[in-house]
């Protein structure tokens, strides 16, 4: 079942270009939490050297939509997002962890942590908050 | 004086491999105002076909960064942002204008609305709020 | 037409037990803009002499709501809020300035910018932005 | 220890005439957690008889701004706050519960979850995520 679901969101990942495009794996799906991943590349960065904010923004925004929208069981789009940059990510990759803490029939709040992880180590990078909506049925 | 600051903005952007990596422009930068633009290229979608909203919080966040690093006057980060995505981005280009609202020694709270622009119509497709925060000087 | 309006919102904000309880008058209500209004008593103070935030976000959070709910002709309800809290109150009164800047049939995205009033000299103290929904109805 | 700072910040606290008026008490204050509750009273209701959402908004920031102050070990200020609201608020009394989730020398993100108590359960009413920032040393 968990299985299922994984299945599922790493096929609507692999159908966004965007996503592709950066770079980002699924690592976890579950009605509890959802992870995403993304090996940092040189094309990630800003010009300081760091991680560009718009790319965890990136992996915030699409952890948090996917938590959404696995516990509203429908699609869903982020209606708003608010993140906080904690510290300059750098190192190997990103993990982004993201949670319904509430959900009912038409909107789900998410939260997200960030990480950056250098050498087996974590970092927290950034924190986020979103509110995930239902799209109307068709 | 504008055209220098315009020079020089343009590139900080050049010089952010995750800028020329998504495709952004610089449009304007001034005392007043900045302005980002991006051709949509099949690669910024998300599933449905619209823009993906990590490339509208980036375009956002890089142009929130430009207008309030402007008015702080010397090397800034962004400490937080929030987005509301407001409709669908599907059309030719997307256009961000940023400008700042406030501006101290160390903090400017910035403002940007994105817009998508379709056979000559702007539309806003998403606002966002940010604080900007002037680095330590080394 | 806008005597209506003004003097609907107003009831409303009259039978707002909390509001009545802070303070707050309304200024204005029309389609393009609320405004609400706030003398500045000791009691609405932090420990440092300035207005507490919470009033600001209080006022902030009330302008957002009526310009939303004015925007979407029903009934409605914050759904989540951000604020920038920009420089300390201190003076005679707060104005808070809403204004919806999208609306379609069930949400709104407003934003307020609230002022502290000091010998008739206004200062910017804080910049929201919020979104706003429409209650379904019964 | 946590005695001395539970006094410490019981006694800012009291030195806030809004909390006082509102009528606030601090329930926890630790290196870990912020707890502050409020009995909910009439005056603290709008027009549809729940907890105004400038309330529940105001509890949040305090709690907020306890908790980045704790860690960053110095008088500070709530630079920006998001909450998002997530149920209406009918019951015996709030309770807000804050966490530093990073802290630096200057800068502090806190997270806060507010839950309404009736009949002694629990429910989560809204979730918060500020940046607190310290004062310059005089």
């Amino acid at each position: 079942m968990d299985n299922a679901l994984f299945d599922k969101w790493q096929q609507i990942l692999a159908a966004q270009p965007f996503s592709v495009f950066v770079g980002a794996e699924l690592a976890e799906a579950s009605s509890d939490r959802v992870q995403l991943r993304l090996p940092i590349r040189e094309h990630h960065k800003q010009n300081f050297g760091f991680v560009h904010g718009g790319v965890i923004g990136y992996l915030a925004d699409n952890a948090l939509t996917f938590a959404g929208a696995i516990r509203l069981g429908t699609s869903s789009v982020t209606a708003e997002m608010k993140i906080n940059y904690i510290r300059p990510a750098i190192g190997d990759h990103l993990i982004a962890r993201a949670e319904a803490i509430s959900g009912g029939r038409s909107q789900a709040v998410t939260r997200c942590d960030v990480f950056v992880v250098s050498e087996g180590q974590e970092k927290l990078c950034a924190a986020a908050q979103a509110t995930i909506v239902a799209l109307p049925k068709p």
